[in-house]
């Protein structure tokens, strides 16, 4: 069974987080999902969704996939020093590190990414750079993998990106199956990007 | 404000609620969002999910935009004839009425929908079909609209259907912009449907 971590934080993006933890959910008999914050406990976000967690020490020994989503919170948490250094832990000690939207800013923070290949919101694309430009960004992808670490682009592209990772560990027919549960129209090529032209 | 009322019960799936969720929740200007469930209090899921919700009696009188997600708990909440009592009322009430998935069963067994189209997951649809006959059972189709009742198809078909709503009530310009924004390839013909043939 492997263990998925995913961070909340207030004012997460509603779907960089549901998106792929219905799609790894799916994979019960692969994927077993958690919850995490700083401080555990409800977890808000401006969607009205109020989400029980557990503390982020409780696997502060990794897991096998660590997922940090995006959303209007990134701009708060890039300035919180605590919780990028208990990323930076997790992450380091993590098999695998996904990130959707501006998640990646957070990921970049810890500077685990450096010169590594990662997108993520073209929306905020700028802003995202300005927090640590020695990551090799790039600017039109619809998700990027380097090593262990795939960051996405913007909120839906975490959906591609889960697929995408799915079919890396465990190949293309059975990622294909998953969409095909969940009646979802895969774009299984990461380097189509419909959305980079709004790269501000 | 327009009130979203989005109903949980256990097992719920977690995209039916979190798609839906995040569309109407890009337009905090005209949407804002709460989660019932039966008796209020957390409502977990199989994917880890644990929400906190309010009860339904807060929303007998109807609320704006009332969501009816699917999910396997579907299967046991269909046979709960105190929900679909509590359902009857608050869909009567409400001014639209949007189901994901085999949330359409649940709506169904109201018999608000009876000679209505609908539509539902179409690797469950057999089982849907089989919880009311008298409803206008729509095999093909991503999503349907029938007087204020709007049916999606499985699981990712919610999000299309979504915007379909958007765009219905507020333009397609609107629509597309939402989708725009959440980098999402929207289906906007909700006549075509990929994922009829595995009707069973």
């Amino acid at each position: 069974m492997n263990e998925v971590g995913v961070l909340l934080f207030e004012n997460f993006e509603t779907l960089d987080v549901f998106g792929p933890v219905e799609i790894l959910g799916k994979r019960d008999e692969d994927y077993r999902i958690g919850f995490y914050s700083q401080s555990g406990g409800l977890i808000k976000n401006a969607h009205g969704v109020s989400m029980e967690t557990e503390s982020l020490a409780k696997i502060k020994n990794g897991v096998d996939v660590f997922l940090i989503p995006g959303g209007l919170g990134t701009r708060k948490e890039v300035d919180n020093e605590q919780l990028i250094a208990c990323l930076h832990e997790i992450a380091q000690k993590s098999k695998y590190v996904l990130t959707i939207c501006t998640g990646s800013a957070l990921l970049a923070k810890t500077g685990l990414i450096d010169g590594k290949k990662a997108t993520s919101n073209k929306r905020a694309f700028n802003w995202v750079v300005s927090q640590r430009q020695s990551v090799n960004w790039i600017a039109r992808a619809r998700w990027t993998v380097d090593d262990k670490y795939y960051t996405s682009s913007g909120v839906s592209a975490g959906m591609d990106m889960t697929l995408g990772f799915l079919s890396d560990v465990h190949g293309i027919a059975l990622a294909r199956q998953v969409a095909f549960q969940i009646e979802y129209n895969w774009q299984e090529n990461k380097e189509e990007d419909n959305f980079s032209d709004q790269h501000t």
